[in-house]
């Protein structure tokens, strides 16, 4: 239900107060959380509570090749991986708690390659990419862990992609809503340039907020920067949840103006 | 309903993908919003706004004496405005989707007198306090508007009481939530003093925030000032909405390590 803006009248004592009430949407934002290479769903634990703290509903998932689905470490693809992210996503959007249009997607290295692919097959708001890992294109159907073999890799990564030399910053290209795009200072797996691709290929975004975690590497080992990655999340989601939530009200009143005389 | 911690499986080309859901609680904070002496509900709109952008239901509310009540202005007193405010809480704790265990009251001047009243009568979490004022207990079936006329007034509301002294200031130090008392710089109609003696009062509370309105006066007649508040009160009650929804996503982790072995 939409943010409802409603006049009523409180009894006290014979008499009836005017009052106002405004009620926020009931459905709520939905949060999905995709992990790295070699990761699993435990790692977003500690974001999910928080973010449930600004009453987003957070979903998390073991791609396959990871914990039960291991034995397919060595054969999954990067397309049988986005399904994963695809399928998650769906049931997240397709509950009737959460705002099909106010979804965010949190992806981590592979995790936030997949979510930046994500994007050109389902709608998204909000886009956080921590240290997100890239690919050629070619060979698409290849297995994940082929990907990570080729000799050429490193270089790629630290080579000045453009929009239309990758799948993933086409995505990103033709991305409209608020996007994050956080680097380890330390970071030897998705090198300086990497981002910058990133963020180049963010350009129609509504939003483009980038941050580096001084002094944190790939997989922020110390429970000191895995905090400052928490904060720093929290700190630019609650700031879109509340104004998407803030501009439902809003709505609200402008709805009251139309229907009400004077 | 409280927050909850589910552990599913996501269909996916015939894998089951493991997955977690964490849903925040789905009844929502409380916010009422108790107007001044010559005000009115509209006075708070600006704030309810920005509040159900926490996800917050807000209920603003003319106290009688004012508005279409105004004919009472001359005769309304505190016991009257005080049973105004204890209907407009009971309506709005008693809303099926209001957690009636996180309700926040947000008092102006004389309605910030009645908020701290009604924590003595009702369960409150939240206690903001703006330019609070302040009268002698005797006579306190006497209409509003003769305590306005006491010649005593001044004298009082600049002297040091302690909470034995004043049923607001007693009813404030059996407070136990978050507190906030919010003072504007160049306020003419309750002194530096008054506010200190709330402060003072609120020893017991689990936090007491205490803010200056630099430049503003009572009335915060400068769009700037008005601005400066809705700001203020913002991040106050967004740092406690949250830490409260956190905690209630908390609970559904441990819960679940009672309940699922391992």
């Amino acid at each position: 239900m939409e943010a409802r803006l409603k006049t009523l009248e409180i009894a006290v004592e014979g008499d009836r107060l005017g009052a106002t009430m405004l009620t926020p949407a009931t459905r709520m934002p939905g949060l999905l959380f995709v992990h790295g290479w070699g990761g699993s769903q435990q790692q977003a634990m500690q974001r999910a509570r928080k973010a449930a703290g600004l009453s987003c509903v957070c979903l998390t998932f073991d791609l396959r090749g990871h914990e039960r689905h291991a034995r397919m470490r060595q054969t999954v693809t990067r397309a049988r991986n986005l399904a994963d992210v695809l399928a998650a996503y769906d049931l997240l959007a397709g509950l009737p708690e959460v705002d099909p249009e106010a979804i965010g997607v949190v992806g981590f290295s592979y995790g936030a390659y997949l979510s930046a692919l994500l994007t050109a097959h389902r709608p998204v708001q909000w886009l956080a990419l921590r240290s997100p890992a890239i690919y050629p294109d070619a060979p698409w159907e290849a297995p994940k862990v082929a990907l990570n073999c080729d000799p050429g890799l490193p270089a790629y990564r630290n080579a000045v992609l453009a929009p239309d030399d990758n799948r993933a910053l086409r995505a990103c290209a033709a991305f409209h809503g608020d996007a994050l795009v956080v680097q380890a200072e330390h970071d030897t797996i998705v090198p300086p340039q990497t981002h910058r691709n990133y963020e180049a290929a963010l350009a129609n975004a509504h939003s483009l907020t980038t941050h580096l975690l001084a002094g944190a590497d790939h997989a922020l080992s110390t429970p000191a920067a895995q905090a400052a990655w928490s904060r720093m999340l929290m700190k630019w989601l609650g700031a879109l949840v509340r104004r998407e939530r803030e501009q439902l009200a809003r709505e609200a009143f402008r709805e009251r103006r139309h229907t009400i005389p004077g």
